[in-house]
Formats: structure tokens, C-alpha cells, sequence
């Protein structure tokens, strides 16, 4: 089995090893199972420790199912959810939210993937018209699809906008321990203490094998969830083996160190690509994603050894992302390669 | 952490050692995801070994999720699926296949989750009338929810049943290395080659961590399937982690290890404890399950340190489940703990 | 175009005439649309005489949309529905509450479409078991799908039973009209004087052209319907054609004078075609439904002039029904032809 | 009951003299119930000779109705159908396309309502990519929500555009009548001729009590719509109401001779009133839509005895619909009325 040499996404890493050991050391026997583990229920006490002790966790098996599960467990099927064009929730969930909550969603045209309170307004017409979906959520994306970052006080704009108007506010947090390590803040900085209602917490692109929840911190909502989420084919039997990896995660700071290493070796990346006569790195890298333009025939000598996406056709925009299983010999093997093709091609 | 001295149900034990180390040898490095690596893609391929090369098989999480799923890839919402009253889809999944397919289900009773065509014909009239759902699937659970099996025989008369009558057969077989094993014969020839159009297949009840399968065998059906399940939730990113388990738990016989380890216990438990006077044990024990009547105060005594459960409260009638974890030492104990708590209470 | 000389349905017949007449009456220019016009708007008051005045009223096309939006207003998809196996929810909906509420329908055994506590009681285990769905709905069909009625008192005995189990109660009364005529009481006696909390009001069998409602009587339930109403695509927009029918039906008695027309032919039919040799009417007449054992070859002739159901085909039981528009000449023609046709065969 | 003065929608119109004498003259006695009826039998040959014998027409009661199941007998729940921003799909069925079929919708942009192959092409991306609803259907709306026409020549070009890329177009022709009478052009000409899959055939708003199609022009597509249509509440069981008006309507020209009266009509208010100093008409008027400026100040004064809707508060636009019963003294009153309110405020 080659290892592949990956600037594609975060999911093409493995599991950080001491997360695998914490899966390994699970095994010990016979557990309850469904959660009711005791490894389960402990994750759950190290969790509130980091989002409030009125947080209710819910551990689910892909970034998609912590999505659609949280914010169908708040919609009625007359609601719609208010998202950036480039959300996850719009185009990378193969039509979950419509299929499994006949939720609507209104993707709102934005450069970014970040939205204000100014860009939402105009689509919070029609309240009370009984021919209209009625907006009840507003889901944001932190760091959003194409890498950006809200500010805490952007998103505590946005919870103050949505409160005002009746509307929760969810966070696609299937990166948040980037964020959280790019802004240099806590989970609960960027969650509970501005408000936010729930959010769909990552563990498996920065380092679990697949650990993903849906957090509530509003105490009024997701009522009924652990029947939504049996429904839902995500109740999984040896939950142990999901949860021991989330506790080993949120521990000793593994998330953190995880997060900021694949951002500093974004940053590397974009620096020392960034300085090559030929490369444009597009804005600035927030956390672990990084947009280039190339030569199109440089593109194609580095995908002889390099997997990464061309992320627009028309412009020849690439996308590179870093993961923490990301080094310095990675990135700067992979620089010089970029070099040696653009050169070649020049 | 203490282990459970657990009789409740095989999802109770943990991961066979083998399989686990499996997992930690996929742990290589950056691969694709969404089951284009490496792994995944054998894994297929040893599927097909068992299960025949025109055979297609999709990994899951969960036996709900492969049920699910597969029963929805080959039904509209106006189609009916006949099933037993005890099955799992009708009983054991917080109404997924209601929820997630549209997908009515007509239970049909039965003594022991068995169904045969006389028991099904009944419940097939309305074929073309506006008002009824259309039946579309046979569902048939083996070993059933109350651990009985249905002979090869017994399954190819379905089979020939329903596709005379345009139905397909749909085999849940979350335990279907029990019946294999117990009837000492191979997933081909419980299903392939009786002309079973999809199955449910389970490793993790038998040791593995969380690793099911949907295998549609009929070619015609399943089309478009990628897709739903991306949008069911499904698609683990870093699937290896799943396909690997699989890969192992095919390998060496040891699915059919485990499956013997915990159908001999089982025997060895009826045996001995259907020896003691006061202890009744129900019917023969064709798998890994095991009903019996105890005196309610010997129960009692029992659960305050063996986890399992009054499977019927009016009869009191108890489940003892063994699996590929339980030890002749753990049998040999309860036995004792058993002698001891019914002569405690006589 | 001949008329059918039907004994088949309720739904064979035309509109009765004054009905039609409000109709024509209510085509007076132009009018708001989507049930803010004065019709309407009035009809819900004549309703709430009925009804009481805490009635909401929300008028829909079919039966099976009263049905289905009524029980999904009030039940989340992880909910189940406790109905007799005979019901039209079960079996005349082509999967609909499946398809469009997730729901989870529970058929229990009855031998004439009715239910006791008795009889559900032991269909409510597993409350709070994630893995099963939760019981939130008793639904009963009065008078029932093989024309037998409820006394209020059972009515009254299942509501108490519900409501101490935290369990609604729905009353599907497509025939109503038929069942307070047979027992002599009001709508309200039968319904909000019982304390059920949702009923599925029907006009169209008996007399209107397409006219049903929801009638939400607990007032703490079914809060959104008019946008549940809308997206079920039943929001009709020129609306006083379906209310003004309604406002008729209920003013001057008509609903009741129909009603009793069709029992009495029920009745009338049943005496005189049980007086004949080889005839047998199957248990009491109840409303307008009547069952009955005929020779298979009578039916044959009968079946060239008559237009009606042979209800159960390994029995040879024929259902024959009347109407609003059912006359004693009708009766009486028919009840000589099946004597004609049974002695031809004898 | 006051008439109201209704320059808002052709909903708020009555139903035509002549179709509600077919409704009437259709309350004969007996019939056969669910569509089996003579009328509703002829009703269909009539349709074929207008959308020709291969069309496949199935009644329904509203515009939604005819929409949501039209586009959901020909998709799966990973498809996703491309659709103008403004499209009454999108905007004006309370979330129905996602609640009942779970379709995904992709809305363009776009200024008056009306798509290009240039205007969909970029949104046609990712065909094969599992993690994206697959494209399947092209929506148009023919007028536009806002009342403009596309040419055949341009509908023929999207069914080009579609079909040499595996999609199905679809037609909602809640106002097809007043676009064929502005055209020039038969109904077939504008479907069957042009290749077009499928069609909402709306007669409400033209002159029908409640009377919709869909229509299968592509022999290939809706099979089990039947099921469909009953299981979506949709089956009304005495369908000649329903199937008599759109009989009648077909018949003797009627559908034209009404759109061309709403049409003329709205044509000799843009003239009349547009000649308003203080009133400006925006944009051409295709069919029986004006969109127009005039003074807010004025808005209110007619409104105080005219019914019609500012369509943008931020623009102050105003929307002025007229019907088949607008007549010409109704719009001389109006376009006074406008004058003198206008006149008032200046």
C-alpha cells in the first residue's frame, strides 16, 4: 500500500496515533452498548467541560449526519435554513438535508462563504405567508468551504441578528479546532459564550477515524434527538469505539496541536509557494486551506505525483490543504516540486 | 473501568484483536477517502470471493443502516415489504424505514420470526388496485430476531415464491455468520446461490468495531445506490477504517471462528443451565440466543451482577445472548450463579 | 352517460342537490383566494357551533388528506400510530401516512375494525426505548371500515385510556354523519364532549363534491397546519367552492337528513334481502355498510346490472352500500333482482 | 357578500358560467368513483387531441399539486431540478418540492423569471460526483412568475440544451393558456411539439372551480404515477367534478376565448393607465401580469376599494393581474380610479 502524497483535503490523513491508541484500549471486554458505555458517558463530562455544563452531546459517524441530524432535529418541514451559496449543507450532501428533513434551504450568493447580518436580511421576507417556507435557522460554516474565518464578534453579529428575528443560529464546525486554534480561542469563546444554538463538532479531519457530534447548547432545542438519531442510522452498537476517540481528542490538548500544525504548515505552504515566479495564492490563509492559481501544465506534471483538486475549472484555481499528519518535509518536498513544474512549463 | 459480565447481546462484547489490529495497520498515512483506497477496493474483491463476482457491496455503520437503505434502493414509497412481526426493521429502528424510505411495512405474525409462502400469500392481494400499497421486498431475518434459522430449503421456496410473484427477497443477516455457522454452509450458498436479491450483512455483532455491508446480488437492482447512501448519512470519509475490519473478519475463517465460538457457548449454556431444576429453557437454541424461563426472584439476584434482559415481562421469560468473546470460564460461572440464585429462591 | 346502479360506494353518488346549489350560488365575482374569503371565513363559524368554539377548521379535498395531515400534524417521525388493522390509514392510502408523515402505523387485530384499551395495551411497551417508536397517536375510524360503530362510551373509554398515557386520540370519521345519525347525538356529543383531540371530518360521502376537513379540537395541538396544509399541496386557492359546500351541508339539518336517508336504506336493504332463501347478512347493520353471503353465482348476474364489491374472495362476502342518494325504489328493485339472481342459481 | 374589486390575482376569480354548468350537468346520479367515470374517461381523449395520443393526463386539485408530483414521479431524491430564482416552485409551495419528494432545488438567478442553456449550464457541474445531487430536470414556467413569455423557438432550445444532457424539462403551465393565446399557438405547439416531458396544465386560474393536469408527454417517464397521485392525497373520488370543468373548458375554445380576454384586458389597463402621468409600466405586458410605479401615497388610496399587491416594498412596485372575468368596464373604472388617486398625490 503506497502512501499517497495528498494536498487534497484533510480526509486523506489517517488517525493521529494516540487516538488509535485510546481506540485500542477500549476494547476491553464487554460494555453496555447504544452509549450507555461508560467510556460514553465520560466523554460527554469532558465535553461539557468545553462547551457549558448545558450542553447535550451527541456523537455521530459523519460530518454530514451531524449536520442534517441538528438541524432537522429544530426544523419543522415549512422552516427554511438560511446558508452561504458554498455551504457543505448545499452542495457536498448529495441533497441530505431536502431528502432526510425536507428542509429548505436558501443559499444566499456570497464571496466567501461567510454571510452578515446585511446579506441574510433580504431573504427574511414572507414571515407569516403561508405559501412560503419560514426561515427558522441561519447555519454558518466556521472556517468556511473556501477557508475563511468569521471573527467572534462577525458571528456574534449574526447570533444578535437571529435571535432578534426569531432564528437559531447553527455552526458547521467539521473544522472548528482550526478555527479555534487560527483565532486563538476556546471552543466555548466561539460558541456558547456568543450564543450559538448548536453545532456540528469535527474530530475526524484533524485526527479521529470517524468522530464527529451534534452539540445543543440552547436548552430549548433538539428535544427528542436520541429518537432521531436511532432513526436516523447513526446510533452505532460499540459507540465506545466513536467516543474514546472524541475523549482522547479533547485531551491533553491533542485537538489544538493537531489544528495549529495543519495551519502553520498551510501558512508554510502558502508563504514558500507564494514566493515562486508563477503561483498566486488567492487571499489570505486563514487556517488549512489554500486557493493558488498555477500554470494548467504545471497542474498536470504535479498530479503525476501529488493528489490534489483543481477546485475551479474555469479559473484554474487550485486547492491545497493541509492536515495535522502534514510536516515540513512535506511541504517543502512539495514546494520544490511546484517550483521544478511551473519552471518546466514556463 | 469494569467489565460487564454481559449475557444481554453480542453488541455488548468488543472488538476480536485481530480485527482491531487490522484497524491499526490501516493506519498508514494519507490514502483517498470515501472508499477509494486501497483497502476499500480489496475489500470488494474478497467480498466477491464470498458472495459471487457479479456481486456489489457497500459499506455502512450500523445493521440499521444497511436494512435501510438497501430495502429503499429497490422500493418506491408505494411499495409494501412484507415482513415477521418480530423483525428488526418493524420493531428496532425507531421507524426508520417509515422515516427515511416512505417505505410501508406489513408485519405478518409468526411464532418464531419465520415467514413461509403460505404465511405471505395472504397478504398480497390488491396487486394493482390505487388505494394499497403494491408489495415489492420479502424481508427475512437469519438467524431470526428470536434465534431461530430457517433451512437453505425453507429460504429457496421464499425465493421462488416471491419471484414468481415480481418480489424481491431482502435477507437481514446482522448474525449471519451464526447461521452459516450453524448450518455449515457459506454466504454464497445461503444466498447467491438460492438467488437472494440483497442482503444485510453484519461483522459487528461477530468482532468487529462498526462494520456492515449492504450486497445487492440481483443485478438489476440497487442502481443510483452511491448516491443514496452519501446522502443517507453513510459515507465515512476515511473509510479504510471500516473496509479494513471487514477485509479481516473475512479473512483466516474468521468470521467463522467467532460465529462457532459463540454458537457452541450458547449450546453449552442451554445445555448446563437447562440442566437445573427450575431453569426451562425455550425451544431448541439454533444460534447465539437463548430464551428461558427462571423463577422472577432468581432474576433479581442474577442482574445484580450479569447484565441481561426480561425479554417478556407477562411470561417472564429471559435472553441469554453469547458471543464470539464468551468464554467457556464466563458460561461455566453463570451456570453456577444461575444454580445458586434459583436454589436461593425455591 | 347511463347511471351506475351502484351499491358499491358512497362515493358512487353525485352531490346532493342544494349542495350543488351553494356552489353555483357561491360563483358571484371575484372573491380573496385561499380561504380569506366570507364563505369561508363563515363556514368556520357554522363549524365552531358544532364543534365548539375552540375548534380550528381547516378544509382539505380527500379524505385521506384529512387523515394524513391531521395525525402528521401532531407526531414527529420517530412516533408511532395505534389504528385497527382494518383501518383506511392502513390500508387505503397507498403507504401515504408512511410516505408523507414517516409515521409509523401499529395495526392491531380487531374483528370489526374497533379497538378497546384492552386491545392496545399491549402494543405500548418499549416507551422511552430509543430504539422503538414512541406511541403518540390512538386513531379510530367511526363508524368503522366494515360499518360497525363505536358506542360514545368506548369512545370515551379510549380517550381516558389515551390520555392517561399521554396519547392522543383521532377520530376518523369520513361517515361521521352516518354514526351520530345511528346513534342520535350531535357531532359535538360524539367528539369534543369526549374530549378527542383531532377528528377527520367528511362531507363528500354524503352529499358534498369534494368537501373534508381537519378539525383540531385540544387546542394545544397542531400548531403551523395552514403551512403543513399548503405544502401538502391541499391549499385549494379558489377555497369557497370547497367551504361553501361545507356552510350547506351543516345548515338546516342536511348532513343529518342525508345521513339517515342512507342508514334507513341500509337498514331496508338488509331486512328485505335477509328474508330471502340463500341470503345471509352478516352480523347487525350498523350505518350504511352491509355485509353478505350470497351464491358466488348470483353474484356473477347480479354483477352485469349492479355495480358492488365482493369484499373477501375466499368467503364470498359481498359489501353493499347505500347512500344519501340511495330510494326505496332503488332498494326495492334491487333486493327483487337478487332474489331473481339466487333463485336462478339454487 | 361584496364582489370584490380584484386586481390582485386571476385566483380570485370565480369560475366561469359554462364550466360551472358542466359541473352541474356532471350530478347525474351514480358514477364510478376515482377517475373511472365516463367523464373523466372522455376528458382524456380530449386532452390527447390538444397535447396528442401519446399524453398521459392525470387530474389534480391545485397548481402545486400538478408541480410537486409531476417533478417527483420523474426524480429520485439525489436529483436535483434547476429552476428559475423566481419560480412559484421555489418560492411559493411552502418548502413542497423538498417536504414530498425530497428534491433538491437549484434556483438561478435570473431578472424576469425566464432560463438560457447559458444561464444552466454552469450549474450543471459535478454529474458522477457523489457528494452532489445529480441534475435531472429543467423547470420552466411558461409566463413567468412575472409575466413574461419565452418564445417556442427559446423553449425548444432549453429541451435541446436538456436533452443532450439526460434532462427531462418540465413545464409549469399554471397560466399555459394565456401564454398560447399570446403566442398565437397551440398547447401543442408548445409542448408536444417542442419535445417537452411534462407539463402542470393549470385551468383554475382561467375560468375552472379547481382544475389541474399533469401531463406526461415522454412516454418513458411517471410510471407508477397512479400510486403516486392516490398515496399524495390527490385522488379525489368523485373526479367528474373535477374532470367535467376541464372537460368543458377544452371544448368550443373556451380556454382561448378566456385567456385572451385577460390578456386584451391587462393590455388596455397598461395602455390606459401608463398613459398616467405619475405611473409608469415596467416593462412589456406578455400576458395578463402589469408590473408598475406609482406614487405609495396612491397605492393607498386605491387600496381603500381595490384589492391587488405591492409586489416590492423596497421598489414600491405594484402587481396588476387580470382574469378571464375582468371586463373592460372594470378596467376604465380602475385606470379613473388610478388617475384620480395619482392625481390626489401629486
Amino acid at each position: 500500500m503506497n502512501d499517497l502524497k495528498s494536498f487534497a483535503s484533510d480526509n486523506n490523513s489517517g488517525a493521529h496515533p494516540e487516538i488509535m491508541e485510546a481506540v485500542v484500549k477500549a476494547n476491553t471486554g464487554h460494555l453496555k452498548s447504544y452509549g450507555e458505555d461508560e467510556i460514553s458517558i465520560h466523554t460527554d463530562e469532558v465535553f461539557k467541560e468545553f462547551f457549558g455544563s448545558r450542553a447535550r452531546i451527541h456523537y455521530v459517524t459523519t460530518g454530514t449526519a451531524a449536520n442534517v441530524l441538528g438541524i432537522r432535529a429544530v426544523t419543522h418541514t415549512y422552516n427554511s435554513v438560511l446558508c452561504a451559496e458554498q455551504a457543505h449543507i448545499n452542495n457536498d450532501e448529495c441533497g441530505a438535508p431536502e431528502a432526510f428533513g425536507g428542509i429548505k434551504l436558501v443559499p444566499i450568493p456570497s464571496k466567501d462563504g461567510k454571510l452578515t447580518p446585511g446579506m441574510i436580511a433580504p431573504y427574511l421576507g414572507h414571515v407569516g405567508f403561508v405559501h412560503a417556507s419560514q426561515p427558522k435557522v441561519v447555519s454558518i460554516t466556521q472556517p468556511t468551504e473556501v477557508g475563511k474565518l468569521y471573527t467572534l464578534k462577525e458571528i456574534e453579529d449574526i447570533v444578535e441578528f437571529a435571535h432578534d428575528r426569531d432564528l437559531l443560529v447553527h455552526l458547521d464546525g467539521a473544522r472548528i479546532a482550526n478555527a479555534c486554534a487560527a483565532l486563538d480561542c476556546s471552543f466555548f469563546d466561539m460558541t456558547t459564550a456568543l450564543d450559538v444554538d448548536l453545532v456540528s463538532f469535527g474530530g475526524t479531519k484533524n485526527g479521529c477515524l470517524m468522530g464527529e457530534a451534534v452539540i445543543f447548547l440552547n436548552p430549548e432545542i433538539g428535544e427528542g434527538f436520541p429518537y432521531l438519531r436511532k432513526q436516523s442510522m447513526q446510533l452505532v452498537s460499540k459507540m465506545r469505539f466513536v467516543s474514546a476517540q472524541l475523549e482522547r481528542y479533547l485531551a491533553d490538548d491533542l485537538w489544538l496541536i493537531n489544528a495549529r500544525q495543519a495551519n502553520a504548515m498551510a501558512k508554510r505552504l502558502a508563504d514558500k509557494a507564494g514566493a515562486i515566479d508563477g503561483v498566486e495564492i488567492l487571499d489570505t490563509v486563514d487556517c488549512n486551506a489554500i486557493f493558488a492559481h498555477i500554470p494548467p501544465a504545471a497542474t498536470e506534471i504535479l498530479q503525476k505525483d501529488y493528489y490534489f483538486y483543481v477546485w475551479d475549472e474555469h479559473t484554474h484555481t487550485v486547492r491545497w490543504m493541509t492536515s495535522w499528519a502534514t510536516t515540513e518535509e512535506m511541504v517543502d518536498e512539495f514546494v520544490a516540486d511546484i517550483k521544478k513544474a511551473v519552471e518546466a512549463v514556463s
